[in-house]
């Protein structure tokens, strides 16, 4: 296909001119709407107005110009087809062979922080239009909608005279991957807001559903070599996560199980509050924490955890709380790494770990905040073959208000803590897990069993290899106890509080094995599968 | 806003009829196009056709009909703005206050298989132009695209006289919530062909990526009671997959973790071809397996699956991969399950299943196939906060071509049957994992372990525990073996061949360790990492 007109009106005028330049060298005739036609002619290209084209003025300030039969006959003709023909003949329509569009910046309006009517204006009706059509009508048509593709379109050209049918497909399935991309971030927004433009707090779970990202990167593969892998990021997110965190030092790309992982670090490190609750490190290897503790300094926080398993800790990821010091830098590359995160680095600190080579240093800008934890980023979703389960993030935390003791011993205001700190601990560990804890390390963790008794067990054993006194600990457990079991386990090896949701039609069993032990029990009346 | 003139043009006709008549009899004016036109017409509505409307004919078949100005700028039209008003008046704009459209059934042709020329011919571009267009100005305009919503739009004006800016709202977020789904499904159906309409082989990683899916269900909650939670369904998926399963039984609805778990065990059961590798049985609790077997009926399958560890088995998910015998269907009903899936039932087995009101019984109605797992729905995704991370499923399996013997020692015929069965199974339990298999059983299962040895150890724990004897056993890893730990901790218990991907700086020594122990050790060649 050897195009003789080409439509072009785009937002994003990068490369536009020598673009348009290069096609009226070729031949092709320019037709041009509202600022990327002043913009041509000034540039010295011949354009001709759209309106030239269609005999109709551009109205309301823009929101109608290319809306016109003459307009999408010319793109829509299928050209092998004689009433087509005759209807162009007939009605004095001139065939479109190129489009080149690209659409309103909707989504950099929002960010921005425009006001409702300014970004309602940012919602491209004529533009999607010329692009649909054209894409549809690939065939004869060929739709330009990235500037990367302008000097491919070009070659081309001039290698060919021709634009082929697979350099046409090519950009049809951009065009609608463009479209699709466009009207999924406005109907997120719109999801987002109410009719005056207010943030609504809790978003629908609507039907259909259509989820859309940006490519942050593609990756070296997925979570096996042989699996391809890329990362995406949402459009509109905002808190602290590792979608937005901004990778410091560490020549290595992160590799698909590193994000997941570091995902998974964050999110536990940032349960806890540096200021009220004190500083967290925690260490992650496979999707789950082989370490985490509180201290009163990131030094402090980061010994506790690694102390407790530093066998799996070795290629882990580490993550803070907090600005990460000096003395922690020191600590950390004595040892190997695959990454650290934290809200931010003391300058020498970063020093020092730049001197590991491949340890990827990545920093949250300064945010540790929770406030507007998943405000923007409200859903989990949780693949299964052919579907998708969608469900709010685990966003809550423990309620001091809901809390019960339900056995004839209080806990101790020690035990108090470190039943807390456990209990935040064990909502990041794989189900069924347990969390034994003390002075707010967790010191035994227990992770993905089929049965609760033998996550209990497991991590018992594995603390006992490690030389690690669990007599003065709590225990707790992000589901109920089904069964006194793990209760008698727990005595065994010393453990004095224990925390859980409750719920169980054996409770009664549960804390009469608690009291039977001199334990204490709290209901949190919460519970936090994660699977 | 008291709508005057209403422009109706629908694919889908349902409701339609009396929709019209009441808009009529409320004095609204119907502009209407081609086969609307006509039905509306012939149920003896007065109806204005388009045409007359814009003074320009319905043309090329009817691509182009109501891409016009007099139809864009009468909808468009910001009625708060002088400009707007007066473009209106000197063009002889009449203005448009109702859009009542749906589109050209794009999905349904697709499924029906037609070919591409049909296929693009049902790609709407007036439809969704008009859609748009209309929910851009909802704060003038009410865009009906949903004939669920005819009832509560006249019920609206019939009791005020108008449409609220609150209703006009939720119409125009639906709008883009539809268009966003229409394009996305256009898109990803494109980068699953090439020019030429061919099914490609491996789709693209694209930039953006939008993905989207019909919703199946609300769920009661998510994972956990305090988050809500919905199961959704790709367009396009034709393999047997726990979304496209149909329920035979069970009153109780499916949850959100029942869903999940179900995935895993039919994925689990389908990694055997009944015919070539036996009937498998897996019973899944948590996301995790806690029992898995082969056998030559589904009944002895199922008895060797359970006896590893009734236990956990309580409450779990049972899959197959052939159809259920009332033999194993009358050892099922014995326990309590949650869930079974099966491509198929015996009429007497499914009686038999009924009898428990609880167990919810699925079908993939006949399908146990592996061959066109993936095309349809060729990726996985895990989501990170802000984010995704996409990859391709993990669709490979063993081939016999590239595995290698390491040892001194060649494995048994037996041990190979072993071997291979065990590396099935561990490539469905979450890293790190572990399973020792002897007979074509799972005999121990070592899941998510932060380090590998505790998965063995943990694993073999297990097994003592419950009284099964893992000599003559052999063990899988999903991936290497980092240290010659595990192989020291797996002779101990009696293990006599080992399977693992190979590939760790340390191989030597692990090699070695199994020269030692006189095991035969076979590499894989190929990892299962599943977090």
């Amino acid at each position: 296909m050897k195009p003789v007109r080409a439509l072009i009106s785009v937002s994003d005028k990068r490369g536009i001119v020598d673009f348009a330049k290069e096609l009226n060298e070729l031949g092709i005739e320019i037709v041009s709407t509202g600022g990327t036609a002043r913009l041509l002619k000034e540039s010295g290209i011949p354009v001709r107005e759209i309106s030239d084209l269609t005999g109709f003025p551009e109205i309301m300030e823009g929101r109608v110009k290319t809306l016109h039969p003459k307009v999408h006959g010319g793109i829509l003709a299928d050209r092998s087809k004689d009433e087509h023909l005759r209807a162009m003949r007939e009605l004095e329509i001139e065939p479109i062979d190129m489009v080149v569009v690209n659409l309103y910046p909707f989504k950099e309006t929002v960010k921005k922080g425009a006001d409702l009517d300014e970004i309602i204006e940012n919602i491209d009706i004529g533009g999607p239009t010329m692009v649909r059509a054209a894409a549809k009508n690939f065939k004869h048509v060929a739709i330009v909608t990235d500037p990367e593709d302008y000097e491919r379109i070009i070659n081309e050209l001039k290698e060919t005279g021709e634009i082929s049918l697979k350099t046409r497909f090519y950009l049809a399935r951009k065009a609608f991957n463009l479209t699709a991309h466009y009207d999924a971030v406005i109907s997120d927004y719109l999801f987002s807001i109410d009719e005056e433009g207010k943030k609504v707090g809790c978003r629908e779970l609507r039907n259909p559903l259509t989820i859309t990202f940006e490519k942050v990167q593609d990756l070296r593969y997925g979570e096996n070599p042989h699996q391809r892998g890329a990362f995406y990021r949402e459009v509109f997110v905002t808190e602290p996560c590792v979608t937005r965190a901004r990778k410091l030092h560490g020549e290595k790309e992160l590799s698909f199980n590193n994000i997941y992982d570091l995902d998974g670090a964050l999110n536990l490190a940032l349960e806890f509050d540096p200021v009220k609750e004190g500083i967290s490190c925690a260490i992650i290897k496979h999707a789950n924490p082989c370490g985490v503790a509180l201290g009163k300094t990131p030094e402090e926080a980061y010994e506790r955890a690694l102390k407790v398993d530093p066998l799996s800790a070795f290629g882990g990821i580490i993550a803070f709380n907090s600005r990460v010091t000096p003395e922690a830098a020191r600590l950390i590359v004595e040892r190997f790494y695959e990454c650290i995160i934290a809200p931010d680095y003391d300058e020498e600190a970063l020093e020092i770990l730049k001197t590991k080579k491949n340890l990827r240093v990545l920093t949250t800008d300064g945010l540790n905040g929770l406030k507007n934890r998943g405000e923007d980023s409200p859903f989990d979703y949780r693949r299964v073959v052919g579907g998708l389960l969608v469900q709010d993030r685990d966003l809550m935390t423990l309620d001091p208000e809901k809390l019960k003791v339900v056995t004839d011993r209080e806990p101790t205001e020690k035990e108090w803590e470190d039943l807390i700190f456990a209990f935040k601990v064990v909502k990041w560990v794989k189900s069924n897990s347990v969390v034994y804890a003390k002075d707010k390390v967790a010191v035994g963790i227990g992770v993905g069993q089929t049965s609760r008794v033998d996550s209990a067990r497991c991590a018992a054993e594995k603390a006992k290899l490690m030389g690690i006194d669990l007599s003065g600990s709590v225990l707790a457990s992000e589901a109920f106890f089904p069964f006194r079991d793990s209760i008698d386990e727990a005595a065994k090896v010393g453990v004095t509080a224990v925390i859980q949701p409750g719920g169980s039609i054996r409770d009664k069993e549960v804390i009469q094995a608690a009291n039977e032990h001199g334990m204490a029990m709290v209901f949190a009346g919460i519970r936090h599968f994660r699977h």
